[in-house]
């Protein structure tokens, strides 16, 4: 085996991100590797307009059916993205025995069954780095560094397109319309944000996470997930009065033989590892019961980070090749008949600590009534922070840190606050995480 | 292969902890492995006096080289620590062609050339996740998930005692030898402190890192090492009113073809990842060119955290058993025959802001006179503090950040200021870090 040749699918953002890579790191992955990597073919939909630095004309097509079933392609990496044609590819590929490098969390996310069932049968390697969290190794580490130790939970900033945004709303105080608005200006947001600021995005993510700690499948549609639009500028403002800054979070545990795996805003304490990420960047914490608490940070998308995962996985397999063995490790971390779905917690039955503000009148005993609803319901309260005087509106924000409570007693209860008739109906919910991690 | 069976050297907290770890987390490794991984044979100095839950009196020994050599043996975890026996030991393995995993960071600083050689001549595993931060998979992300990245440089808290003795020093204002004996009744520092608070520790651990990042094999004690024995409460107290925290840091970077590598003190900005990482915690941050910066912060100590990464690599090696290839990674993440040595920076040519503490006469004229000397020599003030009017001592402190700085021109600056007669001989001198590694 002279070289490694790699066939890619999808010449876009992450395609010619791979391209680049490849062509500027060759000597060093050779000095890595032993042989030299070089991309023999790229399939492309719009192939007539784009060419590839050291790949000739004739082998940037649109026939991507031919470069998996052709014997000079090693690898294939997959980089389309979508759900339909990624999986009849990746298919095709596993089943001519063809390794995969993968970025396509989507793809694993909705047809990973079979996709990992077919990686087994054929015993050939798939790699999927890229697939979360760009360049952070986090794929690698659960299915490797920690193969050896049960997992307590992950939690991550998966997305960071909500993450810019919370954070920019953090900074300037402003509001999420704007900062949206200003987010799709500078790229970090799609025309359609819907994927990324409802949490869709990070729960594909946090299902593969799932998958490779708990050796369960996740249907994503069973996964409880909610964004980032109701959270308000002022909301964001009274969790830094408080000492905790907002965050969207995917989080997975097993619990009691249950899978508690959710995504929604949390506020988190300043001290918490994932606080003090901002910006664009993914952070991922993940506890083991003998391997501790850790946290892994970095960039969770852009052509150059996850080119370098996608990379890294082109790597790992061509060692396996060049080693002539066959896939050692588990597509989905766990052997697959050792796999089992575990059921999903209710949210309801999840007990966190509480941030709620409501809209409340100004008048004596307001206060003492809602609290008094929240004490029926056996919820105790940490924090009550009632601000100024009503102006002409004649409501001030009434802000309430409980301690944990489940989230079925806390509806019961706002159903009740809300028919007092001295709050508005509009009013914010959330979770506080209270896990505790901190290194220090 | 129905059973993956080990042979450990060494029955001391952590090869009790090894022992310990594949009995709780039988299930899941086979789980995720296919086979059982079970410890079929122990030597240890003291066998007579200890027992390990599932392995027969018979097998728990003094014998060393009958466990290498038994054919009942498919890996050898050596947990002895120490560099002589140590290296015959894992010498004997390898040179029998079998794989070996181990937690002996000064084995391989020290003898790590020979041991890498042997491992590629046999083409044998060697895994040693655990030499380096405890319970944080960087040895893997330097070999795998970094392999198709060039890396711009490494800094890390490596030490978790010196760790643990800056944030206490940090937190109570106590000073130096104080907050020593306290991590010494604690557990978390030796009787003999030395190797620990002279950076000795982590100058072994950076050289193993470098190793892996750039392929130059490094001689410790070509290592410019300085440890946190003149770190003053006063220094650390200053730190934190200029917005800073002093963390004994390990640095690698290739800079200009040249090697800089160095342990010392370092004053981090707040906002810097590493800054907030306290207690015993251990804290990576690497920069890629296409990944960008990361940081990986856990556990660096302790049984459970360091066999849990012992067991990471025996897993990972089973794998490559069960799969039928040797090993299909190079033992010191790049082909031994395309390493190279880097010379190594020499210090005074390393460019860095510089935080100094002078004790000065409080006369009029004296502040002028210093920042003559510093202007002199080219070297930018950036901060001037002094504090308060000098009492019966007729000195005062004077801090000082410079801009950045060679360490030549700043010793020269010193020995003329020395004698201007107007400070007194001792003085604190630490660097700053200015990389800008900012998740935000």
């Amino acid at each position: 085996m002279e070289k490694i040749k790699i066939g890619i699918l999808g010449l876009g953002t992450v395609g010619a991100g791979v391209v680049h890579l490849l062509d500027e790191q060759r000597d060093l992955i050779t000095r890595r590797l032993g042989v030299e990597v070089v991309v023999s073919r790229i399939a492309d939909r719009s192939a007539g307009r784009k060419s590839a630095k050291g790949v000739v004309p004739e082998n940037l097509n649109t026939d991507a059916e031919g470069l998996i079933d052709d014997p000079e392609v090693d690898i294939v990496a997959e980089l389309i993205g979508g759900t339909e044609d990624a999986r009849s590819h990746i298919l095709r590929a596993l089943g001519n025995g063809k390794p995969v490098v993968t970025a396509n969390k989507a793809v694993l996310a909705v047809h990973g069954e079979e996709i990992f069932a077919l990686a087994e049968k054929m015993d050939c390697p798939l790699g999927y780095e890229a697939s979360v969290a760009g360049g952070i190794p986090i794929v690698r580490n659960l299915r490797e560094a920690f193969a050896a130790d049960r997992i307590e939970g992950i939690s991550g900033i998966l997305n960071g397109t909500c993450n810019y945004i919370l954070t920019a709303m953090t900074e300037d105080g402003a509001a999420f319309d704007d900062t949206l608005r200003k987010a799709q200006e500078l790229g970090y947001a799609e025309a359609d944000p819907s994927f990324d600021i409802d949490g869709i995005d990070a729960s594909h993510k946090i299902a593969i996470l799932a998958n490779l700690a708990y050796g369960t499948p996740v249907d994503i549609d069973d996964i409880p997930t909610e964004g980032i639009r109701k959270i308000g500028g002022i909301d964001i403002s009274f969790a830094r009065e408080l000492g905790f800054r907002v965050k969207l979070i995917a989080i997975a545990r097993e619990t009691g033989g249950k899978l508690d795996i959710r995504v929604h805003p949390v506020m988190l304490p300043e001290g918490h590892p994932l606080a003090q990420v901002g910006g664009v960047f993914n952070a991922i914490a993940v506890s083991g019961v003998n391997a501790g608490p850790q946290a892994f940070i970095g960039q969770g998308a852009g052509a150059a980070a996850t080119a370098s995962a996608v990379v890294g996985d082109i790597v790992e397999i061509a060692r396996w090749l060049r080693s002539g063995s066959n896939s050692r490790l588990p597509a989905a971390a766990f052997l697959l008949d050792s796999r089992k779905r575990l059921p999903i917690l209710s949210p309801s039955e999840v007990r966190t600590p509480f941030y709620i503000r409501f809209s409340a009148r100004d008048l004596p005993g307001v206060l003492s009534r809602i609290s008094g609803v929240f004490g029926n319901h056996g919820i105790g309260l940490e924090t009550i922070l009632q601000k100024g005087r009503a102006g002409r509106e004649d409501h001030v924000p009434l802000v309430i840190m409980t301690y944990e409570a489940a989230e079925e007693d806390m509806q019961a209860a706002l159903k009740e606050i809300l028919a007092l008739g001295v709050v508005t109906p509009e009013y914010s919910l959330v979770r506080v995480e209270s896990d505790g991690t901190k290194f220090a």
